[in-house]
């Protein structure tokens, strides 16, 4: 009936279920533990899934990648749109590769799902270091909620480090929630500032300043070096208005140029000199320990909503509380508790 | 025993007892109804409770002032530390009450948990209006989720509407995920700005861009002025690129200082049209109907999150295993799988 007429029907289907069939939890490990970037990439796609049989197999894997021991640095990357983030991260993200090292770039983008299309981790955007074979790139997962978003992000993390990523770079959209999502789950958080006319430190959000362990002002190249020189000696300024941090480190101020190559060395040694102080203190531990906590509160959360929202009752009557709604029949406030009610009682 | 040794025990517990005495839900009602500011408070502490006892009580207090007509317009307010929101809403809701409305000022500030006290709505911000007996202002309540913030805000509105407030500003701090939640909650979405030194747009958010329907640029005043003009052109010129809104409103820019109580009146002006404009094609309740399905939806995820926070079993099991993540007995993901497998066993 289709081009496929000569071959038995038999035989297609077999190969269609065959193709059809899934990775097993080992093989995606095996993959995984391989470095096959393949298998990487479906294990991060089968743990974005939000499909409840996906679940089961997606903790495993997790599971075993945890156990697989490693020596990650995590960095979160932010700055507004404009100060070069892709740029910057191809540049020093090929500087890591040339020193041996293994990067992956991961992105949080919770408007990704506004937009229909993430504007982070998008490989068109970093030629060079998507071609690398020691670089992993992935887009952020898309997500009505941040909450998920981050939870996916991390759980690719710890994915990427079995892999035997050295070296993960998150990267985050300069808005309020996003930053504090990703700055929860990196070692070192860097800032990326352009210099301006002189008002630099205006733009600067409270909260921001508190997280950031070191700013590098991008784009000083040019005639806007003296410019760069400038916004760096006020934001050091700035940053010493700052109480101390509870791990003693003073937040460094830099500068760089993504697309003329300099400055980018120097920003890795204050990662490294971050990374061995804290290691030295105990605040690396500990501070990934807080963490842990706080992504297993946050994991129990997202897992509670999917409880429900799988429900096939739970859908149901959300629907018809929705036309409701939308008739005027009902206020969304007794909508919510009627449901809360109705799928209570059937527990 | 104690200095009230001259007085019986029996009338202590009984005084006590008064005093602890709650009000009812429809003693809270009547007096939101007549328009008794400090039932209206109370109404709203116990909405943004999240004791269980008194879910119920707000619950009904909720849909009886639903059920009262009113016909508020609701404005949602941003812009960045220091562009002068607070001296904004002063002027702004003074000019309000001097035309006879009733004005209650709410916000959202989920950073106010982080922060240990709210940056906004903070009475002492606006001393005039304070003191206006027809204005009400409420700080933003303090929660760990912006979920929960909105929500009690979204609550809140609804209360000071039946308490016969005309205009529900609706302040929030200039960061992204905010701001989305206060778009969602209002009729009519004001963006403050300052004019800088020409780089006007650089600063300025994708989608926030695409939320306001209006600019105003504060602090039009002095030496300011002609930059201010520049700025208003700018961005005028910008808002021509962006695709119509299907409402058909075309967001107006406006200069107004806040100090000078100049261009107050025309943002004033703005609003009304745009609530006109919106009514005649039938757009103002379309919005509103789409933000309570949203709200109801958001209201649900909520509760079922509470539903099991309060429970007993769950929050110890939560304990124990947070110590065993602290001791690196157990991954985040697993010990947040292990607590869901328990809890849905248990219901």
């Amino acid at each position: 009936m289709t081009s496929d007429k000569n071959i038995p029907t038999n035989t297609i289907s077999k190969i269609k279920a065959l193709r059809k069939q899934e990775v097993s939890a080992e093989e995606l490990t095996e993959g995984i533990f391989n470095g096959n970037k393949t298998q990487l990439a479906k294990a991060i796609t089968l743990l974005e899934s939000t499909h409840p049989s996906h679940y089961e197999k997606a903790n495993t894997v997790i599971e075993k990648c945890l156990a697989k021991p490693n020596a990650s640095i995590r960095i979160g990357i932010t700055g507004v749109p404009g100060v070069g983030k892709s740029s910057f991260i191809e540049t020093f993200g090929t500087y890591l590769t040339s020193l041996g090292k293994k990067v992956a770039v991961l992105a949080v983008d919770p408007t990704s799902s506004l937009s229909k299309g993430s504007i982070l981790g998008d490989k068109t955007r970093m030629q060079e270091l998507s071609k690398d074979p020691n670089a992993f790139i992935r887009p952020s997962p898309s997500g009505t909620s941040l909450g998920g978003v981050a939870r996916k992000t991390r759980e690719s993390i710890i994915l990427c480090e079995a892999a035997g990523y050295d070296v993960i770079l998150v990267e985050t959209v300069g808005v309020g929630q996003s930053e504090i999502a990703v700055h929860s789950m990196v070692d070192f958080f860097l800032l990326l500032k352009l210099s301006g006319a002189g008002d630099e430190l205006q733009g600067i959000k409270r909260g921001i300043m508190e997280m950031a362990d070191a700013i590098a002002i991008n784009k000083a190249d040019g005639s806007n070096l003296e410019k760069a020189e400038l916004a760096a000696t006020e934001f050091s300024r700035a940053l010493h208005l700052y109480p101390p941090k509870a791990n003693g480190w003073i937040p460094k101020v830099l500068k760089c140029s993504a697309t003329e190559n300099t400055g980018i060395k120097e920003i890795w040694d204050v990662v490294e000199n971050f990374v061995q102080q804290n290691k030295e203190n105990g605040f690396f531990d500990k501070n990934r320990k807080t963490q842990n906590k706080n992504w297993f509160l946050q994991t129990v959360d997202e897992h509670i909503k999917q409880f429900f929202h799988q429900k096939e009752s739970f859908k149901n009557a959300q629907i018809a509380l929705l036309k409701d709604i939308d008739d005027n029949k009902i206020s969304p406030f007794y909508a919510a508790k009627l449901l809360l009610d109705q799928i209570t009682k059937e527990l």
